[in-house]
């Protein structure tokens, strides 16, 4: 007889973890992405039916595969957030159960995140529990967002969570595996997220500080934290409502020339996903930066679902960008550039670029001139864990937008954040805003902290 | 720059070839098949878009990928028979030309298969014809088939075949290179076919023996066949002017448990895909035998579209069966059983068998007993090619559901074809039919004439 | 920053588990298999290199991919069992730690198994255990094997395991995971494992029957367990330590024409991976039946390390067949009969081949005749859960070589299992020790118990 | 049956063809590259016994895989160039035959761009010739370089290749298709070789400008040319004749914390195979810069195989640049910069940079100043047909090291090739040269055509 199925399956670049999980023929899968393929091939190369897809919440930084993997195998779809108007699939109530293969699988209900979030017990052969699958109630080294149902609720919200975990995981017993539905680098989570892949309770109950305290006040007063909410929420959120297009695969973008791209940029916005020292170095006038690494977190920041979309970058990472743009539901992508910015350049188009300063480089400037206008695109709490450089102004980057005004217009503007991607990102926000004079301090922050010049 | 791209993409069991031809960034595919990943894969590891596809006729043995394919690039869909009511797609001109970076694809009007067939000439950069898209004008070895259109108009169009092949294929020159749309083993072809996948029009007018005679009598007289036409070619035809259904990808079969599987059985048809030896020793009652092999062959002979299927077969081998099935057009699989013939038994379940016999053991039974019944499934031409075994009856695999009453049912029935594979076929429609005394050659014609047993 | 890599690595038919752990470019590998390519493509994917290769004990299942995977990567190798004499490698002492990008892997003495068995605790970023990775001392549901120094000191070694049990792995905590060498099926184990690859020591704890005391004479008792021990172990020792030859891939087998392999027949072992129904129905005289998932378990039984391997199968299977017989040393694989069973027959050439009969079927004779001979070739312990079928005799396959005189060579022999499968194999070895009536019974006692036909 | 089996396997960069031909499970491949999986794979999948590796003559521009594949599969080597002194396998001899699957292989003496160069003739079933491999005789569009022998042989080397030409080649007749060992882009051919990968003996002698006359004085004249030799060649010959070192699989590179990896600089040399754009705008300080496609073109002119190397590049194309190294040879890579230079720079290190400049912006500074050193790296033919920049001075980029002393170090210099890639080799060699003031234009002769700026 064959094993057990488990596999947690990791989506680079947003850090959600979705499951499959299958016992004799049988299988289920809790919160699949959008490129289904990974939970069709794990099925089938064993032989296993994906019978049902449960969703521990209504996402918001993705879109769900759900119907996608409905359509491919005839999967029935449980949605938790039950109250929530779903044009598709069925509501999951608290306690129901499902089975594969002689495993149960049972809701909990599990409030906090969302109000109709739930959380899912995988029983061992004997009838206790095994594995829950936590969505966002509870993370490596973290607990849930809070604030998602407005401010107002934050503290409501924030003891609901408290009730199911204290009340409800965390009695589930130490040795209880823990799946959660994120790891670290979700805007899901915080910084406090640890690299622990797979986890249990009692690692959690020792490890994770905000479960330090069980005193529901001071829980609440940890835990009820106002987080960014990048703008592609909203987007996320109706779709999976309404249930994303079914699309059966991730687009292959098409190879565009110098004189048909060139052409169609009026009315798109052209993405360059490369290095942040080739972008600097030149790219397409107008380009947004945003490197491959960093695109499943920032193109929901800075990008309009109603515009579509030039592609820039090496051919070998085209299929990864389409994955990553397709997760968040940018689907018009017009194409990419064919031969990439040689092609540009031997076309002799012109192109525009950006200054690099490197940290030694700085510090000269730092010491010989006054007056230099540093801008830090970090967020606060990296300033306050890792120091600033004295003097700088600090603008996050993804409230970049709502900010620009206070950047001077009329004298060199330096940029960094802690490597000099992120910097490389601002620039060019501010590149398409009209600013000329701009420079990338390369390595950022960490490399700043190698050198003798002094930091905060 | 990238070299061109030239690749022959072949169609196991079909015996169908298709091409995919790319030049600087742009690139065309002439007669793409159902399962389109195999184009998109090639044109997007080397950064080609697929502007065209070309058919170079309404194809009678597969599925066209035309439709699939423009749905996944945006590639126009042109086609020969333009008049025909084609419910997608734009129609091709006698002459018309397309360019792909730089290249020149010129059609020529080649009519003789069909009324409106094209074949396709690809021009060198000194416009000199490099390759010939032939399409069923002319194979390695032999022509098209001219018989499509019925009895009456067989000798009409194998004149017009005539002059297609000698006023405008052959004097192309010599040098050119023959890319046709079939192989050895299709449909549209006889057991004349050479084994010669990429040939030139000197190798054919040297070697192939439909052209040692330039005088059109002689030539139709030869080339003016009937051959068998599958019952499913009638579907492929329909649907291939309506446009297949678009399904994004070839579908993964559902394991079913034994109980559903068994339950399933009353309004399904069971395929068994298994080899031989294992289909003979035990099967699910009421199985059709398609070794995974002979089933691109066979099944649009035996199957009917209206009843949905159901598989048994090696694991390993199912993407391949779904594979085969989907290219034409066998859509409706409820699933397969999951564990195979093993599980069927270790759910208590009876099977059916059929009995085998060697060639030796043949023998001496012909020696010892009279009036043994020996039925001989393979085709005339290859009787007459390879010897008979004496007093044995002739009806051919294909004729076989038409010809059932001529089969005695009060003693052993001994099939045989060349190998075991068609007679197994054979024994298990004559079982289906109610025949239980039935017994397989193993080794068929081939082992018998290995043997000193007499051939005629 | 990368995730951290973490990846149980299965090796089907084995059940041998593998340990994959990364963490910012730096990674090591516990108890490596021989064919080592999963890990390297995990590694380079990711961009880890591969530091050390940690052996939790000299392996008696496998051949240890150590020295492969050296080198391909300049790891470092680290033995347990260190009093060995190892001919590569250094050994590991008790306490001692290797750090992978920040992490700690700390080793544990953790006799019993063997006498210088290790554990490494992996610890998480605040230095406590994490995982433990438990080799054969701790396993889902049970215990590791403690007879392997012979029965002589056999309650010495268990006594050591409940030590290492009780006071060194349970203590680690209810919450720490468990990676343990091996999965359910591995003969490194008993009936009594768990289908869980995923555990922590508080499920082990409270599900594990060999934890349910903590009375060392108890446990000692209940441990203290003899098993079997296929004969190839030997040769896996020897090879562990001196070293097994390095070889860079899986070998592909050689294509042999039916006259090759007929030929090579003499000097050689005939091994038919196919299902059993088709062996049964036909198979090269003199084969023995060693199905493609029963190989990895049955090989190591029946094959003689000194006699080369022509192998009988599907060739979708050759590679899985090639890597089982890799992993435990068998190198001599001549090829593979070209054209499978059905080229052999249209050759003209014999084949051999084994009655089958239904449940149903021998419920009738039974009925109707006395004296049917009956061997069931399943462990007592299969028989002891799942009762027997009456008058039968018990040779479990294993010793079914030692028990040749046993079996009547006068009548017919009608063999069973629990499915038919070693059966099979039991048929197949009796018939090359001269046996002609043998008769597999399909489904065996799971098709039995689904009958009428009384089970005692 | 199944197909003939016939494949073109292309070794981008190199440039270089080889060949499998397989016919009922007997394969041949002529002239194999070093990384042997692709012709195990299409061996291995369609079920053909690799019996025969045949060289058409001892290469000189990659490393031959012939041993590889032999200790792989068990395949006879056959030499062409018999004359020389190899260390391994057979010579050929003019007119000897291989049999595969009944298919005739006929060795054909072949001299002109080696002595002992063979050619090999693929016969049809009817004994006629089907295809020619022709190895460096000819090729699409161009024919074989005759002057490896030496300046004073040449003549007669080309007096020899003509008669190979017009008095074997030939006449096998225009309708033999022709397989040669080179496509565009190979060091072993010239600018004159046509992008067509297959082509037919008849084509060539209407479009290929060589052979354009049937006099053997004219064709000497024009086909007795001088070609660059790059200095690996010398390796490659030596290697071919003593046998590669046999490796199982191309190499896995290390990877280095920038630590390890600035520790090893002192000894190794640093290829950075990034894009111009982003090497340029800043790199390891030492660096070469060889693009990932410019690779196998340039490594072997300006690497020392006695002198280890260190990678910079981007992750996904590790593998290829890992393969290209391994083909010609450069087996020694320390390992490479894990984290690129992002990790370079946030370590606090400095990079080094090369300056750039638009056709635009080099078009005003032409306008404005005098004295402008212009550096054009292309070769003289491509000047001779595209034109030059008024004012350039030429040193091909291959010449370069030996004219370092002619380059001016008291002013700017402007490097400029056809787009970019060949400047920033020539910029980077410069600069460990220890020149400062390096300026590359991008887009090269390409961009500058494109604009209004003069060209001679």
């Amino acid at each position: 007889m064959k094993e057990m199925l488990f596999e947690q399956v990791k989506s680079i670049g947003l850090a959600q973890y979705s499951y499959v999980v299958g016992k004799a023929d049988e299988a289920l899968v809790v919160d699949p992405r959008r490129d289904v393929e990974v939970y069709l091939d794990l099925a089938a190369r064993q032989g296993y039916r994906i019978r049902y897809v449960l969703e521990t919440h209504r996402n918001e930084d993705y879109l769900t595969g759900s119907l996608e993997l409905a359509a491919r195998t005839g999967a029935e779809i449980w949605h938790a957030d039950a109250q929530l108007n779903y044009q598709y699939g069925q509501g999951v109530e608290d306690g129901q159960t499902w089975r594969i293969g002689g495993l149960t699988m049972e809701a909990m209900h599990a409030p906090g995140h969302t109000e109709g979030s739930m959380a899912y017990v995988l029983q061992d052969t004997d009838g206790r529990p095994w594995m829950v699958f936590t969505g966002d109630a509870l993370f490596a080294g973290d607990v849930g967002r809070t604030d998602l149902l407005g401010e107002q609720r934050l503290a409501e919200m924030t003891g609901r969570l408290y009730h199911t975990l204290f009340d409800k995981i965390l009695p589930l017993g130490d040795e209880v595996m823990v799946c959660p539905a994120h790891g670290v680098g979700s805007a899901c989570g915080t910084a406090q997220m640890a690299d622990r892949p797979l986890t249990t309770i009692g690692i959690e109950r020792r490890s994770n500080s905000m479960l330090a305290t069980s005193d529901k006040t001071e829980f609440v007063a940890n835990a009820a934290r106002v987080l960014e909410r990048p703008p592609y929420f909203r987007t996320m959120e109706r779709l999976n409502l309404s249930g994303p297009p079914i699309s059966g695969a991730v687009p292959i973008p098409t190879p565009l020339t110098v004189a048909e791209f060139d052409q169609a940029r009026a009315e798109c916005r052209v993405i360059d996903t490369r290095m942040e020292l080739g972008f600097n170095a030149a790219h397409v006038p107008g380009s947004l930066f945003l490197w491959v690494d960093g695109l499943s977190h920032f193109a929901g920041w800075f990008l309009d679902y109603n515009r579509p979309l030039l592609l820039v970058g090496e051919e070998a990472s085209l299929h990864e960008v389409s994955t990553y743009l397709y997760r968040i539901g940018f689907d018009q992508v017009r194409g990419y550039l064919s031969g990439g910015m040689r092609a540009w350049h031997t076309s002799g188009r012109e192109s525009d670029g950006i200054g690099m300063v490197s940290v030694k480089g700085l510090c000269r400037l730092l010491d010989e001139e006054a007056g230099i206008w540093l801008l830090d695109v970090r967020a606060e709490e990296e300033i306050a864990a890792g120091g600033a450089i004295p003097g700088a102004h600090n603008i996050h980057l993804t409230q970049l937008p709502l900010h620009l005004g206070e950047i001077p217009t009329d004298r060199p503007i330096y940029l960094f954040c802690g490597s000099g991607m992120r910097s490389t990102i601002a620039a060019s926000i501010l590149r398409n805003h009209g600013l000329r004079d701009l420079i990338v301090v390369r390595g950022g922050t960490s490399g700043w902290s190698s050198t003798k010049c002094p930091l905060q």
